[in-house]
């Protein structure tokens, strides 16, 4: 088991239990945990960084104080409107130089970036979302695999508030989760909406309170993992993300087939003696090691 | 503020209120509203149309009379079933000659066109079905962003009672919105559906007495439109439907990428600085100039 | 219409009844029907005849005994355990070598060649699934169009609980039906879900007395079949599955332009004469005959 040293963040706080359940906080409380670009590069290497830590099984993100996220800071330089309008930049751009820095630096939205780290994850990942969380603190949440709600959250795609778009790769999430219609009036409307209206359209698993969310979400993580394999859990991850964009179910079934070849030889084996012999199996291959079964990682 | 002439059709009305909210009507109460070739002409028209018409905000689209659109008009010369046999078109003839005319006019689908057209619009689209929507009548609504219907309306995939197959790009449609499992069953029980199972199924948000629908379209209309920028929103809405259909999250991230760019250089700055100041935002960004952000533009 | 042999298998029975529907039961009751290579091979031959079988109209699958499957059988030789770990395939080797005989039968999933011939039957099909379905036992009912459980069925996709991963393309299919978030809340518990956590999630159309499972699922094959066009249901199968996966309405579009043509001219043509002589159609063009409407058949 990989241990490497714990990271130390500015903007977030990261703390694993005996479980092996990581809780990310964000954790400027003092200003609603607004989203800055400092918490972009944590987030995004937090995310990138528990792949590499074998012993953090399933990640629990949640905010310090009242607030989940109130969105982007917009009291700070260095947020997405210090634009640099001489780049002009094409869809083309983002495909050529897609890492270039003035590309990456001055054209990418930095939640994307966060986003892409999440979906990237090979440990289940839950919101628990304790209060509001707004603009990038709601798409944030998208690319998790479960949201949990306090009866204080309140969550609101409120980008056309202020004249702008939903970001953080949510086109794609938000109309899987909650379905077009629903996706386009939320973005439509940008209204804050309550536990009820998000329990409604399929976008959170369960309304706790406020005492109760943080244990419901470790019960979870706890069930997601307690006698799973990392390996297994980590290739079904991949398979069900990657199985959602695919065009043709053959793409999943070239993937699957080799997600089971190698879960087979990893984990496999051992789980099916221990299931013959009706015992508690004793899995050991770790998530770190896990291929890339649609051969295109990006 | 573009004003181009109001344009005139044989089978739509098209009337633009003060708040900028386009009233497309099917206007052939006679026949039940019911589709013709100059129909699927004029539809495509009115909607390429109203990308250029900056003053309209967003688009009603009801019927006449008591039906919504009774479907094809079987009993008219010109409709799909004028085919000529002998073309014996292939899928890749429909890759090469997409545009040809005598696959544009012998083979490509009418209501295809018209689906197309509202795909690609800048505005937000609500259809009112005040009665019988059957056919295309039922297809033609599945690219606009919200159903309402009246207690009266009454939705049906009816195709197989003919012989044939739902067209209009709903395929891609359809399992969107109301899952695989019902879009399978609607179509092959071709059921004329009541307004509890539209509702129950997803396929329409509300359910209201005749005199209240187009009412509840236009108060819906105005909540997407008002304080609203109509290059975010045109943004907004080109990205939602995008990302639906796109593969893999990075692809929305290249998308919302270059539209939180140019969003934000277009409104975005006004709309922070009245969020900060706590005044309206006074948005002047046409959404007649929003770039492709996809870059795919077809 | 063709009548070919009565196809004899080991493991399924294949019986037609008048109304042209095949009652496919999966036929190792002592065994509670769990999954063997011999079945794969059959299952995969069944839905592949069914295709060529003109005098039958929609298929429904079901298990013999208390079971409908009780996953892959662990106990017998030349499961997907047989690896050959020498191979270490790649996603370019599934891509390259998709039918040679190394990858063919050495590396792709079993479940997943019974998938993907479900996924091109000609016919409509339906699962009646009157008890444990686990494992493949569950998987295997992805791609089949309307699922109907008796009070006696438990459906689990129990893949963590031995360390291996969900397959038989259920990463395609899956969030299709039930949204990404319940899709991997259900493959990390791996729970055995109960008939009304079923219903709730959208997985199953309908809960029925054990009694009823059967006469409810013909019923539904003959709604599905009765005055229809089996080369029109063909195609809306054909069309609305690709299209649940395919990126852009356009492709929609080519695909239904060309569904409509050749489907006007089989059937569609007698579908209106008889619409508009208000009696019942005869349709007489077979489902055998209806073309690749998307260009690229694997």
């Amino acid at each position: 088991m990989t241990t490497p040293d714990t990271p130390r963040y500015e903007t977030l706080s990261w703390s694993v239990d005996d479980d092996g359940i990581l809780t990310l906080t964000l954790d400027r409380p003092d200003a609603l945990n607004s989203f800055t670009v400092t918490m972009a590069d944590e987030l995004e290497d937090a995310f990138r960084r528990v792949n590499d830590h074998d012993e953090v099984r399933a990640v629990v993100v949640t905010g310090a104080g009242r607030a989940f996220c109130a969105g982007m800071d917009l009291t700070r330089e260095g947020n997405v409107f210090g634009l640099d309008e001489s780049l002009a930049p094409t869809p083309q751009d983002l495909v050529d130089r897609f890492d270039a820095p003035e590309i990456r630096d001055g054209v990418r939205d930095t939640g994307g970036r966060v986003s892409l780290a999440i979906f990237d994850c090979r440990k289940p990942v839950i919101a628990a979302i304790n209060g509001a969380a707004v603009g990038i603190g709601a798409t944030m949440t998208l690319p998790m695999d479960v949201r949990l709600v306090s009866t204080k959250a309140r969550v609101g795609f409120v980008f056309g508030r202020i004249g702008i778009v939903p970001e953080a790769c949510s086109s794609w999430f938000l109309p899987r989760l909650v379905g077009l219609p629903r996706a386009l009036e939320w973005v439509y409307t940008a209204d804050i909406l309550e536990p009820a209206e998000l329990l409604e359209g399929g976008l959170v698993r369960s309304v706790h309170e406020p005492e109760d969310l943080l244990p419901a979400a470790y019960e979870l993580a706890r069930r997601f993992t307690r006698n799973r394999s990392p390996y297994g859990v980590a290739l079904a991850r991949q398979l069900l993300y990657r199985g959602a964009g695919a065009g043709h179910p053959v793409d999943a079934h070239r993937a699957d087939s080799l997600a089971m070849f190698y879960a087979s030889m990893a984990d496999g084996k051992e789980g099916v003696a221990a299931f013959l012999e009706k015992r508690d199996p004793a899995f050991e291959a770790p998530a770190s090691r896990v291929p890339d079964v649609f051969g295109d990682a990006r």
